[in-house]
């Protein structure tokens, strides 16, 4: 079984995958699946594991978006935490959920073309798939994201998602969560809020406003052309998301990604969405880590690499400025 | 002007180049530089930024090892700090000091192979440096770090670290000051002192422990194959080794580096000494925040890609166990 193991010096988690790689099996691990025989198409049903849900067109057997679990999970839904010390160190089980979230039944098509009402299909997959993941009260995060491109990562060409539902609040995550309880501590307001007034009032690194949702590149991205979207309502939760607030995020995401693909050619990318953490029970209340949260989903082009320094520091150049990037993709076509 | 910018939610710092790059100028950053006409080579000093200092063959002109200022500095030495809010943010200007390490005049030789007497040269311009560079008060970090190969970020095939010295502590080192504090706090002992004990008494993630040093592959490493090399002495500051563990370090640092290239069949891969802070001038006494902090050098093959999972939660998965990487590694020749 994997293991999750906690940095002592940094406080974040990593998993130790069970069956080790020998040396000389990397980098073969991220080959990208034969185009010709895609495992995730219409027609392949019986090969993958069990679907977890789908939404199906009404009548029909045909579905448009579909979950399933992954084909070499990391987490593993069955079994208890295990939390135990070992020596100085801490460690447990790696228990979670890994899942494929498949965006279209169409191999070919981009996210950005697939058409509002498939996006809004996707968008409502990711919220049920949260949704229900939340219950499980052995699970603290679930973290949906995707990797476009080879060099983002990617290893199916099928237009798709992912999940990773952990057992621990990631590190990352955390250090938003703790900064935005401090600020909120501090002036008793949202930072998220303050961060989103004060880019409508400035507008040049706004991208576009819709009526629920502004999208634009923030003031200390740590990537060129880095782009998020976040609602304007102040909610901490994506799985609260309402029916109206989903059409619209479609549409804008769309725009902001078909932006994206035109500036830059059609670059790698990743997005994730970063929600608060499942509530957790304390004995007869739920308690939520993420009052002073607000949900929003990060967009980042893969067109620089990362060196010594990036990872020495934490520190990041960046060779476009958030400015000047917002003006390129508000101006693009 | 380049500036700083404080990333409002996480804390940490970046750099917004001042003639920003447009969309269509990327990936062409990081070509490297043409073999056959190397500026760091011997004979082409004329060409190169005036030099910062050298070791030099006693009675000749000849170097050994130098320090350049960098090509395309992010951080300018003049100037002062100049920090200002904007609005809700913060910046500050980009004053700091970026510096190429010349580790040889041989351009194909590598740092692993120049034999003991030059890789203790190596060291000693390390220290050398950072000795010079921690009397400016303005700068509160110096990070050495190399790239080695084009995955890894690197931009000269002459053998070759680099040095960048920052006006804030890195988001990354003050993350592991700041744990290292709290857990001295506990404890009163120091993390790494009990890291080097733990790892010292299990034997099965060390790779080779010297009469000063030790090197093993971390319990909840980043990477699979990361490699730690620490003083057994505690000591803060990088700058204070002394003369017999620099020597003792350019043995154990070149056999950890034929190691990985053997196990690994010529990774790509970084690495960055983390030291104390520099001490900073408080009224009419000296305060140093690194009491309590260890140096140690890390070193990463970049083996694996970073994709969406990585970025948005800084939870890293290792398909290779820490125990076996550190079996491999002391079972190479």
């Amino acid at each position: 079984m994997h293991e999750l193991r906690k940095d002592i010096l940094l406080g974040g988690w990593i998993a130790v995958l069970a069956d080790s790689m020998g040396p000389s099996e990397y980098p073969g691990s991220y080959a990208q699946t034969d185009e010709t025989s895609c495992i995730l198409c219409p027609g392949r049903e019986d090969e993958t594991p069990h679907e977890i849900t789908s939404i199906k067109k009404p009548g029909s057997k045909k579905w448009w978006v579909r979950a399933l679990p992954s084909f070499n999970p990391v987490f593993q839904v069955e079994g208890d935490l295990g939390r135990r010390g070992l020596g100085i160190y801490d460690k447990m089980n790696s228990v979670g959920a890994n899942e494929i979230l498949v965006e279209s039944p169409d191999h070919s098509v981009r996210p950005e073309d697939m058409g509002l009402e498939q996006m809004i299909r996707v968008i409502t997959l990711y919220r049920n798939r949260i949704s229900d993941l939340e219950k499980d009260s052995r699970l603290r995060y679930i973290l949906i994201y995707k990797n476009s491109g080879k060099e983002a990562g990617d290893t199916f060409s099928h237009p798709h998602s992912l999940l990773m539902a952990t057992p621990v609040i990631p590190k990352l995550v955390k250090d938003e969560l703790d900064n935005a309880k401090q600020y909120f501590a501090y002036k008793e307001r949202c930072v998220f809020c303050d961060i989103i007034s004060e880019e409508l009032r400035l507008g040049e690194r706004v991208i576009f406003e819709s009526k629920h949702f502004a999208a634009f590149c923030p003031y200390a991205a740590q990537f060129p052309f880095e782009c998020w979207i976040i609602p304007k309502r102040h909610s901490c939760a994506f799985q609260e998301i309402l029916g109206e607030e989903i059409e619209d995020l479609g549409f804008i995401f769309m725009m902001i990604l078909k932006k994206l693909r035109k500036t830059l050619d059609n670059p790698p990318f990743n997005y994730f969405i970063h929600t608060a953490p499942n509530m957790v029970p304390r004995r007869n209340h739920w308690h939520t880590l993420g009052e002073d949260f607000h949900w929003h989903i990060e967009i980042m082009p893969r067109l620089t690499r990362t060196s010594g320094f990036e990872w020495g520091s934490g520190f990041f150049i960046l060779p476009t400025s958030p400015e000047n990037a917002a003006k390129y993709l508000r101006e693009v076509g």
